[in-house]
């Protein structure tokens, strides 16, 4: 097996857990938060950056390799790994996602998805094979089925029958999926807003056995308290001993909920996309750097960060960076943003295994300014 | 007195010579090249990186910082060095530079230059006493005189007439600079391609008694031959135990021709911006990684580079990456560029010292691929 999950503490007042999951390039420590490198970077960022804030484990994006360089070059430059000159663990999606994204510019049937690339509006066919294929050649520690992420809001029907097919291609997947010693697939959980639904896809998935699961599906436009409806009753009945993947998830309110409600693993691009927008995220609430307030402000972006950004450089300069679009600004935000998650969920981590897991996010929501 | 030059050694078989300049911010040893952070940051850069490949002195620019974010801010942040974080010797231009590259938007006067903001249209007036005084807030270890950067080509009476004014303003510019401890100024010869005016340039400046002299208005478009004619009667009647910087030149051949004829310091935006368009400079010549034949190169970019990116990707992940234009190939290459011109220039110091200068070039130049 290409990962070892070992749950180490489940908290006594609420759901949150924690865990190690042993992979081919190291150890992730959870509930972490995975940083997106969609082409095989994550923006701005050097690997040692990375390492320097303490990621753990970082995404990166078939869809966008697969178009751009090819997945053959990067399994000729080694893999994935060797080609960023990244050697610790990363996941990639499935493309899924992307694909079906991309509204009419892709064609569903049951056999894959026939789509345009948004490049050069050359034709492309991505199945669950062929999505396998590409991951195979990636060569990353952990790879995704792929799935049909259901739009919100979707009928009941449209969400069944696309359920379905994504336990389907999840079969098929599995059955492609022959490198399992060195790369670990899991399966995406949908069914929209709909409980019987996802407890059904949750079953269908588990009857298959993998290694991990993920939630897909949430996180695209419903309300908050949605998705914590479905995390509340979906997430408990997900298999104790193996990891639990919200995916697209990287607001610290939509953190915390998640840890409590038992998930391990999340990942999405605000916090570098924000950063590269000149919007840092503090204890004390968002802070956008453009601001003509900030123009005379020679103190940190954050007194008590220890991140390289807050501990060499004030608000007046980099605002300043952000003004003349100097890449410099883009890159001290993203190690901000990135540091400042990547730190809370440690302390997350801390906060569970002392027991005051909730009262820790409570201090940071009345800090954070979200009114609960 | 704000520096100290230190002749260390004259070339036998040229003009080429060793020295150090002592700063309130450190050890400078020249023959020196100095990349330029106009607004206050060498683009894509961290100081960090920028002394991991043993920058000694960068070159910022008074016009730009005027402008935004004005020099009231950087001084407020403590100067220049605390507001970019970069603790080691800077050297500013007097903005004349820039000012009479507005063309139609400046006008030129004895008291000095009015003209537009390229921002926003607003008006602005930079005098000599002006410049001084932008300077000495920024406080750059060497800042430059005003003067009228002349065209290429120019009548002789124009350029006289600049010349002249050129020298009145560089003793105003001394009159009104009081600093003097911790800011050496330097005056900036003109006369174009006249060699009497050049040599009358000289001759009032020396007479004024600056730290310091900079050779202005070469490296405007006139061909090679003409730069080097006028170096080999300039340079041998500069000061012989001040200073002599070369302003705005950069690549590997004027800078080989330049030291050889006794120049100690140069500056140029070339290897940082051809970085960001994905030109990178090595022995061989220059590569552009854009195109397609490096799509499946998996070697580095020179595999005798010592430098961050030669050591850690390959050609066709560079390739990637300026492709889908992710910063990180803007970093990697600017990373490269400067190293390999700042290496070039310690390889430039040894064979100086080992008497082995015409050598070292007529090898440079044949490996590079220039025709001489």
């Amino acid at each position: 097996m290409a990962i070892e999950f070992n749950l180490l503490y489940e908290s006594k007042e609420c759901g949150a857990r924690l865990g190690e999951l042993k992979t081919p390039h190291g150890i992730v420590e959870t509930p972490i938060f995975m940083p997106v490198g969609t082409k095989a970077t994550v923006k701005t960022m050097t690997p040692e950056e990375l390492k320097s804030i303490e990621a753990q484990i970082i995404l990166s994006n078939t869809y966008h390799l697969y178009l751009r360089p090819g997945a053959d070059i990067v399994k000729e430059a080694g893999g994935l790994h060797r080609f960023m000159n990244w050697d610790k663990p990363i996941l990639t999606d499935s493309g899924g996602f992307q694909v079906f994204s991309l509204g009419n510019l892709r064609t569903i049937r049951e056999e894959g998805v026939n789509f345009k690339s948004y490049i050069d509006g050359s034709d492309h066919f991505i199945s669950p094979e062929k999505a396998i294929e590409i991951q195979n050649a990636l060569g990353a520690d952990i790879i995704m089925a792929f799935d049909e992420c259901t739009p919100y809001p979707a009928t009941y029907d449209y969400t069944k029958k696309s359920m379905e097919r994504t336990s389907r291609w999840a079969k098929r997947c599995k059955e492609a999926h022959h490198n399992t010693s060195k790369q670990a697939l899991f399966a995406i959980i949908q069914g929209g807003m709909y409980k019987d639904l996802r407890m059904e896809s949750l079953k269908q998935l588990v009857d298959l056995d993998f290694p991990g699961y993920a939630i897909g599906g949430l996180s695209v436009g419903e309300p908050a308290q949605l998705m914590n409806e479905v995390l509340d009753y979906l997430v408990p009945e997900m298999p104790k001993n193996k990891p639990r993947y919200l995916m697209g998830v990287g607001s610290p309110d939509y953190l915390f909920e998640a840890v409590e409600r038992g998930v391990d693993m999340a990942d999405c691009v605000m916090p570098t996309r924000m950063a590269r927008n000149g919007a840092f995220m503090t204890r004390n609430g968002r802070i956008a750097i453009k601001n003509a307030v900030h123009r005379r402000d020679f103190t940190p972006i954050d007194d008590h960060c220890e991140c390289y950004t807050c501990k060499n450089y004030s608000k007046a300069y980099i605002r300043h960076l952000f003004k003349e679009n100097e890449i410099l600004g883009g890159r001290l935000a993203t190690i901000h943003n990135l540091f400042f998650l990547i730190n809370l969920m440690k302390d997350i981590r801390i906060a569970i295994r002392d027991e005051r897991y909730l009262e820790f996010k409570d201090t940071f929501y009345k800090q954070y300014g979200y009114i609960k």
